[in-house]
């Protein structure tokens, strides 16, 4: 009991929310985030607090969080800075040892006095915050919701099991829109702001056991205790794999950094080292972040760096194989055996090399003849199927043959596809059934690198 | 009138058209290629071939084109390979110069005897063809559509001023569904196979001089006259950009092509230093070519490389700024009038450097005040608008801040942009304005990169 209370469970699953600093006007912060408890479907109980009102929106208001009569799990703050200090002495009062702090005007505003006087505090009291600065919190499960974007703003991310950290809230947001819109589910989305007294790498600890998540994505700006930060991911990176975005990898960036939140963004090659030493993978863009995530998440693990491509379309495979030997991957040799049984299947209107080139007669029947050859032949790591549905002969049925190979869990099979009725129609089936699905050869390509680094930075 | 008759307008504006190889299977390419003449709003007139019906779906067949009461500009031809020879002899007897081939069973799958004979034929009657072995030309003013796929799995493009030019039918196909979903037009989209008497070069020459291309994107595997196209390619670039994406840039990819069309794809690194001495933008990922295309399709001319981010968000300003310096381009110093009068206006709470960070208090009125200032300074060339909708000040007035910005043509402005509400109601107007907007600054500032080389590379 006394070590569950001193780790971050709460954050995300607390029985009792108390709202502080929860405005009538729906445009401030604190009311924005009551919406989501009101609209939501949070699986706990929640309470409001504000000494000026006695009810909004038919909720009682709890002049102080004293006044509350139940345990209070967790408080979410959203009062001005200047009165966080008192707040977190009532909520010491409660017994409550987390809260998630929204407020800013702290060291970010040069307030670095007020930080301190915070921070030892919640030393004394043994209180667990989120923030401050920040916007919180996000589960998909218990669909505790701190984020004080109303969601015709922000939509919500789906469920899934990425966890995605953010010390910036901007980006965070932005972030999570873009992956919602392009089908990535998350487990947890947190933006830690100022990470008073928990931090990226206290959260990167607790996610590491998180049994909701299967990849943990990181958009750092800079990581203070790096000695503490290297043992926890580490340790972490064996369980799952952790993505790293990092910004400032430039003098100029850096200095960004600093206006932006006062951090020190540090040695762009020094962190590049610690990172792969510590097994990380660190992506080069943002939009990618997700889009490798998504396939860490979904893949087995791949034996090797070999793959096979399976193409309709000889211009797409000419680009994935130039794609494979660009991010240092190895274009697979087919057993002979396998070569010959093709070949005969096709005809010779196939070219049976690496690509397979199924050509615009290519069928859903080739494709799986094809892709249940490679699934058997032993000089085959990986699958990347490219399924061109412009072309007249593949039918709607070439789903259940992606589904499949991707269900017996032999090795990885990637998709990529193109075509207006695969978009609407096909595509969000292969989603459902976790088959990674990408639009160009070169994303999939770079994606199935990051698989293969993985395994091979931390076995 | 004798030298137009020996262009390469009739391709793309023929007064009548003659589909040679319609069948009454809706199956077959012929048929399809029929139904985008009855479904569609091809401007001219159209006449079909084919001796064995009398009428499919209403319509007159001749049974053969010297039937046709009327002169034929262009021939579609869609017949067995076989019979192509005979076909071109009947063409050349109606007066036909121009003839788009779609058949294929050439030298791509071995057949040079019948690729000689039909070039040496072409050659006696004087007739240009585009093809065989290819998808054909789509042109969106006149409406000429030979693709044979039907609409139902390639959405047609919109009209738009980026000439699309590819030598495989299949990449080109599944490249127009990318870009189409991606709101990019087209004036043309040319799919030319095996280049028996038109090619890449023949087109590019044509392309520099239509008024209504704007952009070059060429998808190539490999140029056959090196010196030919260097040379015309030079004078077109002097006119208007031309991008390339070039598949086989290893060797293993090289191998792929030999398998693929049949070409040889030549040595990478000649490859490149001969695209960038004509002036031609190669371009590395197929997702970018038309990401850059669109920039250089609706931006001014940048007087330098000094770009200024103005942005809500700052951790988006971070990842810009270091994609700038990583691009090569530079972070613009504004002057110090210019910093003053912001410092003022936006009382402290926003970072008035390179970024100019807004923060989350960023509002309509204060994104137009640092915009307004970046385009009087003429220490700024190059202006990028970060604007994180998720932000609750940002009004959807925003959208008008930013087409006036890029309607006084005084510099570039690139926008990038997120949210929901965004995407649904002010990404469609900002680009129905002409204004470049971008979901990730990297490709924003990938983008801008090739701008600012363009001009670079062409004055």
């Amino acid at each position: 009991m006394a070590k569950k209370e001193a780790g971050l469970e709460k954050f995300f699953y607390p029985k009792s929310v108390a709202i502080i600093g929860v405005s009538a006007n729906p445009k401030k912060l604190g009311h924005v985030i009551f919406r989501n408890f009101l609209d939501g479907k949070f699986s706990g109980k929640y309470f409001l607090v504000n000494p000026n009102e006695k009810n909004i929106l038919g909720q009682t208001c709890y002049p102080n969080i004293h006044d509350i009569p139940e345990k209070v799990d967790l408080a979410i703050i959203a009062t001005p800075a200047l009165t966080v200090l008192e707040v977190i002495e009532d909520c010491a009062k409660k017994g409550v040892k987390h809260a998630v702090i929204i407020s800013a005007g702290f060291e970010e505003v040069g307030n670095f006095l007020l930080r301190d006087r915070l921070k030892s505090k919640l030393n004394k009291h043994g209180i667990k915050v989120i923030g401050p600065n920040c916007l919180g919190v996000y589960d998909s499960s218990s669909l505790l919701d701190t984020l004080f974007l109303p969601p015709q703003r922000l939509e919500r991310p789906k469920i899934g099991e990425i966890a995605f950290l953010c010390q910036s809230g901007s980006a965070g947001a932005a972030l999570i829109d873009l992956s919602s819109e392009n089908g990535f589910g998350f487990s947890k989305f947190i933006s830690y702001g100022n990470a008073i007294n928990v931090d990226e790498t206290d959260l990167i600890e607790y996610l590491g056991s998180d049994p909701k998540t299967k990849v943990i994505c990181l958009f750092s700006e800079g990581v203070k205790d790096g000695k503490k930060f290297m043992r926890v991911a580490r340790a972490a990176s064996k369980k799952k794999p952790i993505l790293v975005m990092k910004g400032g990898m430039t003098a100029e960036g850096s200095r960004a950094i600093l206006s932006h939140t006062g951090a020190l963004a540090g040695d762009p090659e020094i962190y590049k080292g610690a990172f792969r030493q510590a097994g990380l993978l660190q992506v080069e863009c943002i939009e990618e972040l997700f889009q490798i995530a998504h396939l860490l998440q979904t893949s087995v693990r791949p034996k090797g760096n070999r793959v096979q491509v399976i193409t309709n379309g000889g211009g797409f495979g000419v680009l994935a194989t130039d794609a494979i030997i660009k991010n240092g991957l190895r274009i697979a040799v087919m057993d002979e055996s396998t070569r010959k049984k093709l070949t005969k299947k096709f005809t010779n209107i196939a070219v049976v090399k690496n690509p397979i080139d199924l050509t615009g007669n290519g069928t859903t029947q080739w494709f799986k003849e094809a892709i249940d050859a490679a699934i058997r032949d032993r000089s085959i790591d990986i699958i990347l199927a490219i399924t061109l549905y412009q072309a007249p002969l593949l039918g709607q049925d070439i789903a259940e043959v992606l589904i499949k190979a991707h269900d017996v869990k032999k090795k990885p099979i990637i998709v990529v596809a193109t075509g207006q009725e695969f978009r609407k129609t096909i595509k969000p089936k292969l989603e459902k059934n976790g088959v990674p699905v990408y639009e160009f050869p070169e994303k999939a390509v770079l994606a199935i690198k990051y698989l293969v680094d993985y395994y091979s930075l931390n076995s």
